[in-house]
């Protein structure tokens, strides 16, 4: 039979991936993401459940590093095996391990030390530092050498013992970046505090350490603010909303983990649900975004979020969003023409599903945006990438720019006062201001020096951002916005935040890089890894495998990380099967 | 603009339902699934966050009571508020809860009893009772009153404390139907022990009392089985599998929640993987299903499997499986020409596709499921129902028939022999026998007695088995297989296990209904409330803000329960909005 619609093609490649199984080496020790050095040998230690710790140096006594060997001892002896009484314990390999931090200083920020050794092997009279042992200069170090020794160990179900195998190991290591981030929207839905908390418990796994908190949007604003107490009025409804004690509790529970937690207040351009508790914010009941630039008490209320911000969120960057202002100033090379027909599409989308200009734009989950691209698609063919639409908000009308004109201000004038201004207040608290590119693609030569800009749009802006000597956060929305589900694992794992900068001081700016919006943490940790020791062969050869291990590794730990393989990203599995091949 | 397409159709219902928002009643309290009785009144109460425990009765000092309210207060009180100095305890409304047990028999069967009373009031200095007191008859309705209890309290964002609104409560509860079950597969896909523990704490919360356990198929053998340890060589691999301890660990789990466990070998059909460790019970090495019916090793190592299982599983009733098994009779109306027709499609759905012909009928998640649909469609429409083909296995040649001539039996026989001498050795085990129904389909007159009858190809089987005098559980692919993500919410909840049974005696013998496959437990809970209270009136405005409303519920404990009206289950949301109108 011959036949070649792509429906057979897939089920082909289905039916491939169903029936070629491999015997996997019992001994397989993977470690995601992949360490700066390691070594490793040919003997096998078994660890006794009932492991205790031994620590040493300034910081061992740390809360921290208790409480922190006390999660993973859960996590490496998971399943029951047989009891041994305590007179037998001396059959196990490794019985202690010791962790010793040479520094007591707990603080955590962009760049604290994490780096690490980590030595397992066998029981020696001779050695001094014997069986397992972690150093690092701090508490958070320690915490990543605690994640790649639970990784080294595997329940062995033959002996119902936890073993490590490929001893003895000799890991030194340290991350790549120093901001591995990942953004969550709590404003258009929100996610309770156990979810949260249970995406911060992941995100150690992978090694990453900023949560993004992209707490507040146009669709709703869950915080309290004791300082405008009707602030929290624009939550969805009375109960999707979180306390002060609520975000201090996160940033206790992150920082539990080494994770910071960097706040955004996403202004001027997505705050539209300020104004359910406080209607003086809109410039007028039909025009409400962005926010009214025209007022101070305007600024009184940014002024007043970000002092009651700043006492729960002691990370050093704070980000202020800037995205998406309607101006009418356009970015790149779309032509007045292309305009026109972009706004005649938008404008027909919008009449047919009801959903504001905006979103069907920028927010692919919208009803309309899949129209939107049909539509547009027939228009300009090249402006679309991977089903998303990769220009700039075209401009369809500022609904503020007459009040403007009162004021001698262009709609753009207005926009830049207003995040200058922003900065102004965040820098005045203590704060480096974070800002997504759109700020730096439209002024940037009045940006404060000190911003970071965070990329978003697509890929060469840290390039260029970093030329003009600012730092940068790489997030090119054509890998790593999760919630662009068509983008390959491959795709996702091969993204360079350094992509096109060659000069090493302009490769410092970078600071690091952030997956968007969905909490699938499993693709994201190259940003550990040295780039040279994962961008090089075939990495459906070296990296796939070492991903579907990570991935099982998720499961058992019970974060419901999908299959890595699938055409279109979180589906369920096409068929049964072993989760190491899926 | 005058588009009717059924794209345009969706946008409008999906605008509608974004933008259809209504401000909630912050008092509003519902109780998923719906209790027996109950009585509410108009105080609102507040509850101490040290909230203590109180027991009486017989049964009051188990641990599974007080297991069971450390971990509702850890619900409960979730968020966090102000903290309150011991002597201002007096504020709270609500500082104690009695619970009274009055029987000290903590065996978990079928039929135990859940029943249970719980009263809320204002505390009274005349009132014996006073405060929040649940009285049950075992621990289990206790548990069951507890969750009950939890969903009373509201965390109040305004005062920073739980309140309970519309006191004082009076509840008397008990279930209509005594099997309330969810089914679990954990061969296609190995579930790691943390997921299965996250699944019943989560079937706790919709009062869900039997998790019945798939263990093995033909995929994967992933159970430690003593008496013939290559067995579990049957897994995927050596990672992905259970010992003994761990189903011990389930089933303690399960029972501290009280939750039966009832175990399923589904022979002799669905057992190849039985092979890997043991491949003489395969009839030959290119005939490897069912099991070799003709050799006594075969019944053997069935008996050493529920002799070890039986020390694992105290549940009384235990699931032989018994479904699609290969033999040339068929069930039903199917003409000769039409299963001609039939063995065709398969043949060439078979050829394109390389999946197995078992497979592609059964399993919707196999790559040719819906190839043979579309290609059978064309043959004859009226078998199938909802994208399922609503038919028996047909013939397509049993690989053991010749082998059976020589032992002068047809494969049908074979398949009445096996089944039967299988009840025989669980019988002899203590067990209550469960098949499902193509073994009541195939030779009702011969099955024991005893045998609970397991609907799941359509309806009106249930009616047919008790009016033979068999029990029945009500499964109905239609509506109860949650791997049918196309079945709209309203007819999951509408599904009736007594349809068409008017018959008071023999209703009795419907024991209840179990919702197969995948962990979303948020629509089955149908089955603890009584039929009239629920099937009355139009749903979509008395059910529907209930169902969405416990969907947030389960979100706010961490399970990840997907939007209740999606066209398609368990996607994700369809725009921005608050999960009390997704």
């Amino acid at each position: 039979m011959n036949m070649k619609s792509p429906l057979t093609l897939l089920f082909t490649i289905c039916t491939f991936l169903l029936y070629s199984s491999a015997e996997l080496d019992g001994s397989l020790t993977y470690i995601w993401p992949l360490p700066s050095k390691s070594s490793s040998g040919n003997d096998t230690l078994s660890v006794d459940p009932e492991l205790s710790l031994v620590v040493g140096g300034k910081g061992g006594d740390s809360s921290i590093i208790k409480d922190g060997f006390d999660r993973y001892k859960k996590i490496i002896f998971k399943h029951s095996g047989r009891s041994y009484p305590v007179n037998k314990r001396s059959v196990f390999d490794i019985g202690i391990l010791k962790i010793a931090v040479l520094s007591d200083n707990e603080e955590l920020q962009l760049g604290a030390d994490e780096s690490y050794l980590l030595l397992v092997e066998k029981r020696n009279g001779q050695s001094i530092i014997g069986e397992a042992y972690i150093e690092a200069n701090t508490v958070y170090g320690a915490l990543r050498g605690l994640e790649t020794f639970s990784q080294l160990c595997a329940f062995d179900y033959e002996t119902k013992t936890v073993k490590i195998y490929k001893a003895p190991w000799y890991i030194v290591d340290k991350p790549r970046f120093a901001y591995r981030g990942l953004l969550l929207d709590t404003s258009r839905h929100y996610l309770p505090i156990n979810v949260i908390k249970q995406i911060i418990e992941s995100m150690s796994y992978a090694k990453l350490n900023v949560l993004h908190w992209h707490i507040i949007d146009e669709q709703s604003f869950p915080l309290e603010v004791p300082s405008y107490p009707n602030l929290w009025k624009g939550s969805y409804t009375k109960w999707e909303r979180y306390t002060v004690e609520d975000a201090y509790d996160i940033v206790n529970f992150a920082k539990m983990r080494g994770i910071n937690v960097m706040a955004e207040v996403d202004i001027p351009g997505h705050a539209e649900s300020w104004g359910a508790g406080y209607p003086d914010l809109w410039p007028s009941p039909s025009c409400r975004e962005p926010l009214d630039v025209a007022k101070n008490f305007t600024f009184d209320v940014i002024s007043g979020i970000l002092t009651d911000l700043r006492k729960i969120f002691p990370f050093g960057l704070f980000h202020l969003g800037g995205d998406e202002v309607n101006t009418v100033t356009l970015n790149g090379s779309i032509s007045d023409r292309l305009l026109e027909l972009y706004i005649a599409c938008e404008a027909m989308t919008h009449e047919m599903t009801g959903v504001p200009n905006d979103q069907l734009k920028s927010n692919t989950a919208s009803p309309g945006h899949s129209l939107l691209i049909v539509v547009f698609y027939y228009m300009k063919k090249d402006l679309i990438k991977d089903g998303h639409i990769m220009v700039s908000m075209p401009a369809n009308g500022n609904c503020q720019s007459s009040r403007l004109l009162d004021h001698n201000m262009t709609t753009k004038d207005a926009y830049q006062y207003f995040v200058l201004r922003a900065q102004e207040i965040a820098i005045s608290k203590g704060w480096t201001p974070v800002n997504w590119e759109e700020t730096f693609n439209t002024f940037a030569s009045n940006l404060n020096p000190r911003t970071i800009v965070h990329n978003w749009l697509g890929g060469g802006v840290c390039a260029k951002a970093v030329a003009k000597g600012f730092r940068c956060i790489f997030s090119n929305q054509g890998f790593w916005y999760l919630d662009h589900l068509d983008v390959p694992w491959d795709g996702v794992y091969k993204a360079e935040p350094l992509e096109g900068i060659n000069d090493t001081s302009m490769q410092e700016l970078v600071i690091g890089g952030e997956v968007c919006m969905w909490a699938e943490t499993a693709d994201t940790s190259r940003m550990w890894s040295k780039r040279e020791a994962i961008s090089s062969g075939n990495i459906t050869l070296t990296a796939l495998p070492r991903l579907h291990y990570f991935r099982c590794l998720l499961n058992r730990r019970g974060v419901q990380a999908a299959p890595v393989t699938n055409d279109y990203a979180r589906q369920p599995p096409t068929g049964p099967a072993s989760c190491y091949e899926q």
